[in-house]
């Protein structure tokens, strides 16, 4: 660095999923200055494992962007399950069972000497989309992340509103069907059940086509071309998928009376198959004031959202 | 009023329904000093009309407090239907569909020089019980008024959230039967058709019991009577209420992870008859760490939610 470039503050986020780990880091602009994608290993299943897996991570970065770009000043992680924020707990976590009520917060804290902030997926993808992605300049929001199962989150006042307990935002089981589809939190007919990766298979499962298995690895992927190429069934898996998400939406925007939905995960990308059956419902069930021109938008960040986001939750 | 006593500034509520206006007045300390409830005129439903009622009975109860207990300092309007609260105009008004458009705001400030704030009348109960009743020291809650009809207000960090539009807070159109009841709304299957004196209603005529009518007037309290003293079909009807009111609060607790639940109106008197059914859905349909340790209380202020609701618009 020469001595006429500005030193950055850079804000580190991770993004702990099943399958991988990843890893960015924002400028005070909120500009990316790097982004890695890397496996969760066997050893880091266990709670000592993954503690010396993200100091080693945090590390490797730290040494790559600091000559460059200034001063790692914060970590923030995002992580799927039940987060204790104001104690940096993973009270529970669906991955990675052996985690639960891991204070990870202060423990990698006292490895790494800076602030640590923790909080589920959800939340964090709902802080990247506001502050780097589709909800940026907006005031509030609600956002969706639409993968294996639906989580969400609320942007209200230019915060996430993350609640009492820090648990606000859990949209994916709010009940759309009271009698229906039994839903892995003990619920019956959480939207989780309808617009999502689960909610495909049980499609799938109800329907017993010949030629579609609910286990295939590229299911959402198959069923997409096909219904993009007019099969009927698929067509109908992913009505049924935006007709659930519309009917949760309406209610959520008659409550809050916000102006912008962002879906976000992995299913946003078979928006163009739903969104038609989605609009339908919202504008069928929320008052007219309510549902005037408001705006759908597909994430802007991808699956960077969770990443990004947890980057920004000390301020967001 | 003597030189030694105190000169406070007063503020004045209206809660106007389709058959009474109430008017009261509170002191600094939210205090009532005064309450009067008048029956609506025929002569009111016109605009002109109703615009010389209310400065009629503003006049007059000045002229009441004014000597004893201070200075009029605001007015504030609660009222059924879609509001503009910026603007101060009644959009639609359910009970008076000759006040459509009407520009209240400015039309009576400039008689009685006085502030004026209008909002829709569960928006005025949700900020009466924040600042006078049940919700009196609560950071955050939400609220359904239960009557004809389901209204609802969502109460965060001290201040009612209305949204982009002034039009959040309707929890009484939630979707909790997609091809339930239809509703006056246009939707099909909100919580208003099934936890509100209509949805009384509306299960007595899909029951249709010999003794039961439901365009009985007293309906409620005969019903009420019935399933206190264990009458089957009365009780079910109460735990229908009960369960969808369960369900529906289900959702906004998990979206908003809130610890408290105020019902306020005319049939929140029947929470005896109801509310282990509510109790049940919440439980089960939201999360532990969620549902863990709600409070759901009965409105504090009675019937004068709304009016005293309307003094306090100016501060919620």
């Amino acid at each position: 660095m020469t001595p006429t470039e500005e030193i950055m503050n850079l804000r580190l986020g991770m993004d702990i999923g099943g399958t991988n780990i990843k890893v960015g880091v924002l400028d005070e602009r909120f500009q990316s200055v790097t982004f890695h994608i890397r496996p969760v290993r066997e050893t880091d299943r266990s709670e000592s494992g993954m503690m010396e897996r993200l100091v080693e991570m945090i590390g490797e970065v730290e040494r790559e962007v600091s000559p460059r770009y200034g001063i790692l000043t914060s970590v923030g992680i995002g992580i799927a399950g039940i987060i204790n924020l104001r104690e940096g707990i993973i009270t529970k976590s669906p991955n990675f069972p052996l985690w639960n009520n891991m204070a990870l917060g202060v423990g990698l804290r006292s490895r790494i000497k800076l602030p640590v902030f923790i909080d589920n997926d959800a939340n964090a993808a709902t802080a990247g989309e506001a502050l780097c992605g589709s909800g940026r300049g907006s005031d509030h929001f609600i956002c969706y992340t639409l993968g294996t199962g639906v989580g969400g989150g609320i942007y209200l006042n230019h915060h996430v509103w993350r609640g009492v307990d820090g648990m606000a935002g859990e949209l994916g089981h709010m009940t759309v069907e009271p009698e229906g589809r039994p839903c892995n939190c003990g619920n019956r007919g959480c939207l989780e059940q309808y617009a999502s990766l689960q909610g495909l298979k049980r499609f799938v499962a109800e329907h017993a086509p010949a030629d579609l298995q609910p286990d295939d690895r590229d299911l959402p992927k198959i069923m997409a071309e096909r219904a993009a190429k007019g099969d009927m069934l698929c067509r109908q898996a992913f009505e049924s998928f935006g007709r659930y998400l519309g009917i949760a939406a309406a209610g959520m925007l008659n409550a809050l009376n916000v102006k912008k939905v962002v879906l976000s995960g992995g299913l946003s990308n078979t928006m163009p198959l739903f969104l038609a059956a989605m609009r339908k419902e919202i504008h069928s069930r929320s008052f007219p004031a309510v549902s005037q021109g408001v705006e759908i938008l597909k994430g802007g960040l991808g699956d960077k959202a969770g990443v990004y986001g947890a980057a920004v939750l000390d301020v967001s």
